[in-house]
């Protein structure tokens, strides 16, 4: 309880503070502050007042009543993977990370759940899973340090949504901590539950701005069988579409992602890799599926064929064993930390399937326009309609200003969104960064109802302030 | 605009009205109101001041704004096939029957989406889906009758929630007249929008709470392949937990139902149906599941053997033919209708589902103690922890004291599901039947939650008012 980074918070508070978590386990230091006062975003200064690190539901139930007797604005942390800035805490707030709250619990076979903490990590999740013959299917790649509690209150995707979902598809409970420190026990368990609004679904993606999650029961599926994988490299956005008909018309696909020539480039030039075939293509789609027999492989072999015969396709290579199945996978996996050293700003942008050439062909006329000297990669989940539009930052030029110039062409880029009636933030939430683009994908009455609805969740307006939208 | 039933509308309302959606479609007649003014239950009297056939979304508003203005209640009146009198019309309401909005369009064959008016028939979109070679999965016994719009505002569930999951998981957007008469365009259809709270989650299953369904985008599934159909006889419900876990293992059922000997007995005598196989057991389950292979019918066989040896089952039918698998699913489909003569006193409750069996046992003590003189039919979904527990009235009984006495003991089964912390309402909503039981499935903060949602939604209370709670 030294080195106070930000000393906003008065003894009384800090010793209250302390009573609850204990001393060791409320952190006001530089370090601790930078650590946890922030996502993966870099475009915000983290000065939270204080980190607490409680270790039961309880706990956090204490410190939450605390902060609303006094005023203090919350930040709910998990991970700190996320990519829109809805976990940073840049105006002195108090973080709480729910880190210690790791148990994984009554494990129901029948049902196939399990009780997890908020702190769980999600690829812990699914190596128990692994380990009862079962599987968690929402996958990406902050696997490893991302928290079940983060992954619900952004309803985390990734790269399996086109065959199972969103996080919000595997979370049959969960328990939150309201703004007044109250605890909802929503939905326990149940797969048949029509009594009265399903307030669960409200909490998933409300970006801890409703309260903070703090344990959910977990569906779990069954593991597909023997994945395989093709990587096919495709001349334009219109074949990459065609491509996805044909193979959805016969195949029910495990994943549908694409990238672009230049994330290619990046990822092997950075990682090590071997290109998947020489001819080069503007861009690249990944299929996996299941091979539940050996006609799966021939199936997606014919399709293959006919995808070439129709010119949709240049060339392509299917995975012949596991390992090289993940190999072709690092291809797509690795693109978004091979390119974090160029401060990427990231637009998470959607549209419905169908529209996405006539849609990505608007934005990069945009893009290329307004950044004719940044390099800008595109890769993404293009079977669900989301694409990830990565503007690289030129080492020579300061951060300001180059989230300013990306922030000036967004606009733009938004504008086509809303005409398409897509969305701002296809998966990666709002937080701070997309707030001022809501109004592109939701209507003034959306965003009232959103506060109104806020309101009854957090009357003191403690939880996670300015994320998502102002109070 | 003669036979005033309930004559609680001023000439210059009645006119206002007319003006709206032409004279011919405001309805005032005893026979219209009777129609109209309640949906499958049979406990309330219908009154509704008016019976309106708005023909389009704008119309629909008009009403809503007009409504507002004059502080008159609104039901939204779909097909009317619910169980828990949500779409009744007691109080001199005004019915908003959405019939007229019934197109379907915009059909999207990447995407698999197709958009519906409020008014589609489900039988009407599964036959739809048909046509193109896809598969509307939600089904039930009232698809030739309910409508799109209520099973959206019910959530409706029905026979293959287990594979295909309920309404919910099928709307990929919807468009929703508010109590103020604004219009919500929520979701747009979209795969991946993580932009903000998921108003649309809010809505589905809100009862008409919260607006007037007028429109939604629906997704479609590939149909399933050559499904067959097992009947089994089954002596106990732990046994039935057994069957249930061991094909579960092993295959990806499409359904998984259960329904009692007495069930049974009433479907054979009544429908003029055969009984499955002449061993009679407690209880009998129905698993449907797709024959991909020839293998699939082998591995149904190699787990009947299991169950068999295992006393799991006492006998058991494999359908040979489409014909004959549907023969089999009509010894459970048609048990809602055979009992219907008795004015059956419906409870629809959960639990999760390895709690089944216990739950179950406590139920039965307690009903078959409080009922000695009534024939309770058991039958539902085991597959989701959702049993059908239906008490049949004897035919020298009054209604009013027969409801009264269901009632007594309702709240004892209510206990139990609160003990289990089960829904008191799986599937067919909390409308006026459920209300005063809500509390045993939601807790005071989570009813006060929404009372204060419908209000941001509602502001003038007009939406289907004293459903799921009172304001």
């Amino acid at each position: 309880m030294n080195d106070l980074a930000t000393p906003r918070l008065s003894p009384a508070t800090l010793s209250a503070l302390a009573d609850i978590v204990g001393a060791e386990r409320v952190l006001t230091d530089a370090e601790s502050a930078a650590h946890y006062g922030r996502d993966w975003t870099r475009f915000h200064t983290p000065t939270p007042s204080a980190v607490l690190l409680p270790g039961s539901i309880e706990e956090v139930q204490d410190i939450v009543r605390l902060a609303a007797r006094e005023g203090l604005a919350i930040v709910p942390s998990g991970g700190r993977t996320g990519l829109s800035a809805g976990a940073v805490a840049a105006n002195g707030e108090l973080v709480i990370a729910l880190d210690r709250l790791s148990s994984i619990a009554d494990f129901n076979p029948v049902e196939r759940t399990v009780r997890c903490g908020a702190g769980v990590i999600t690829e812990q999740l699914q190596q128990f899973a692994e380990g009862q013959g079962l599987y968690y299917p929402v996958d990406f790649a902050s696997a490893g340090s991302s928290q079940i509690g983060g992954n619900i209150s952004t309803n985390a995707g990734g790269i399996k949504v086109i065959r199972h979902g969103m996080t919000r598809d595997w979370v049959a409970g969960l328990k939150l901590v309201t703004g007044t420190g109250e605890l909802l026990d929503l939905n326990r368990g149940l797969v048949k539950n029509n009594a009265g609004y399903d307030l669960r679904q409200l909490v998933i993606g409300a970006e801890g701005t409703l309260g903070i999650v703090v344990e959910a029961t977990m569906a779990l599926a069954r593991p597909p069988q023997d994945p395989a994988v093709l990587v096919l490299g495709v001349p334009d956005m219109g074949a990459i579409m065609q491509v996805l008909a044909a193979y959805q018309a016969k195949m029910d696909l495990q994943a549908f992602e694409f990238f672009s020539e230049l994330a290619l480039q990046k990822v092997v030039e950075h990682q090590g890799l071997q290109r998947p075939f020489e001819t080069p293509a503007e861009y690249y789609a990944l299929l996996e599926f299941e091979q539940l027999t050996g006609a799966d492989m021939e199936q997606a072999m014919a399709l293959f064929e006919h995808c070439v015969e129709q010119g949709w396709v240049v060339d392509g290579v299917a995975s012949q064993s596991v390992a090289q199945a993940e190999s072709l996978w690092r291809l797509r996996e690795d693109i978004s930390e091979t390119i974090s050293r160029w401060t990427p700003y990231k637009n998470d942008i959607s549209t419905t399937v169908a529209k996405v050439p006539d849609f990505l062909s608007e934005v990069e006329q945009v893009v290329n326009g307004a950044y004719p000297d940044f390099e800008i990669v595109w890769f993404g989940h293009i079977g669900d309609g989301n694409v990830h539009l990565n503007v690289l930052k030129p080492d020579d030029l300061p951060v300001d200003e180059f989230k300013q110039r990306c922030g000036e062409v967004s606009q733009w880029v938004f504008e086509i969104v809303q005409r398409y009636g897509g969305s701002v933030s296809a998966e990666h939430g709002v937080g701070l960064l997309k707030k001022d683009y809501l109004p592109y994908s939701r209507s003034e009455l959306e965003i009232d109802l959103m506060r109104q609805i806020k309101r009854a969740f957090d009357p003191a307006g403690i939880m996670n302030p300015g994320k998502i939208f102002d109070a």
